[in-house]
């Protein structure tokens, strides 16, 4: 039985397109049926949810709720207009929920790297489509985390946390992180660091990786700063082949966890 | 010296947005300094360059309008009020562009391939955003062309030409192509297609590329559709080691061609 939305849920609902109200209450909302079922599956809490009448109509919504009320997750009403005044996309699908970040301790994550490990860290990384792109392409690679340095989107920024097409409740992402000083101690840990540079000193197809490697990925604009640049033991360049001046930051992102990935998993021509 | 800008010429650049009245002009609009700048230098037409006050009062803004005059582009004023008016963006910077389209043939393409030739094809492909990065790749991997089927975004659509970041100056794309007529008639000049598929039957790092290669991708939800996938000689896969289902499709563009780039060109470890 799905209980009727209340008047301040739906404020907390459309308050939650805030960072500021995201921070102060440690919750964001997910949408669509996919990433909903992701969050649903995965270790982070669903406070509630929230379904249209289609919703409840359709097959894969029944499932889902279904799936929901097993897990003890509260379903509310939402009428699709109330939903429009939520979520800035057509795609949002008659659901959403509203979730508990969770964190994630620096500290830990380095003390507990296995032997060979894949870190990947962002610094000032702008648009919300290149961060949840990022997020999914760690998740295929199997990054053990993705760092986000102070000055990057927030990662509950729903546009990020839609193109993240449910992979951001499988990898783990520390966000507001101080960037050099987490470097350094990635470092002190065995890491070696890689920034990602259209003009680096080695090709990402012809380094020998480190067993413990940490990539940084800058600005769109104007890629990493310069103290990550001077903290990096490689700075790292794709080969080009045309007269383009850079790539988008997720397509680099790409590139570079396949190139390694390729070498640690010694497949290949 | 900057002539005024008439209604009709306001007018105009708004229509533009639409895609019917770019069809039926044969015009589109470039926003911003540096895509300005390419089309200026490119093999295009441009018709009319528009400039506020504030670019014509900046170095660089001097720096290109000088360029513009140079080859007898006419330069208009107009305000940031009416810029944003017809720019969709905040980062315009000052300085829009009418430019005249630019058809390529397919016949002329395939004809004119070299031995060793790299084609990329979308099927579908619908975020602006992600066709504008394709473009941004296929230039830094200097792939020949791009070829869109009908029911890809179109590539005169304001986000796709701002997210190729000039890279449309430089990549001849071919749009509203029948994708099976065309895979056809590419088979015929021998080429051998590829078509992206999570599942597909080969590892993209395993593959012994043919001279000419043909690269298909197929929709961000649904993949390459069953007649791309029947004229397909080698369905590609690329190696995954997480739990994501799939990966963006510009991103797996950029795998793809780095994996075909590296073994033509004999780099790497």
């Amino acid at each position: 039985m799905a209980v009727p939305l209340t008047k301040a849920k739906l404020r907390e609902l459309r308050d939650l397109a805030r960072k500021n109200h995201r921070e102060s209450t440690g919750r964001f909302v997910v949408d669509g049926l996919r990433s909903v079922r992701e969050a649903i599956d995965s270790s982070f809490r669903v406070i509630e949810l929230f379904a249209t009448q289609d919703l409840e109509n359709s097959a894969a919504g029944q499932a889902l709720l279904a799936e929901a009320r097993k897990r003890s997750v509260i379903v509310a009403h939402i009428t699709a207009r109330e939903m429009e005044q939520i979520s800035d996309t057509v795609t949002a699908q008659g659901v959403l929920a509203m979730v508990e970040w969770r964190q994630w301790s620096v500290a830990h994550l380095l003390a507990t790297a296995a032997r060979a490990s894949l870190i990947v860290a962002l610094d000032a990384v702008a648009d919300p489509g290149n961060v949840g792109s990022i997020i999914r392409t760690c998740d295929w690679f199997g990054a053990q985390a993705l760092v986000l340095g102070r000055n990057s989107v927030d990662v509950h920024n729903p546009k990020v946390v839609r193109s993240t097409m449910g992979s951001l409740f499988h990898v783990p992402v520390l966000g507001g992180v101080d960037l050099p000083e987490f470097l350094g101690q990635a470092k002190e840990q065995g890491y070696t660091v890689y920034a990602a540079a259209a003009d680096g000193d080695a090709f990402a197809d012809q380094v020998t990786y480190a067993a413990k490697v940490l990539v940084v990925l800058g600005n769109e604009a104007w890629g990493v700063s310069d103290p990550v640049n001077s903290a990096a033991d490689v700075r790292l360049a794709i080969r080009r082949h045309g007269a383009a001046e850079s790539l988008n930051v997720g397509v680099a992102c790409g590139i570079l966890l396949a190139a390694i990935r390729r070498q640690r998993t010694g497949t290949g021509d």
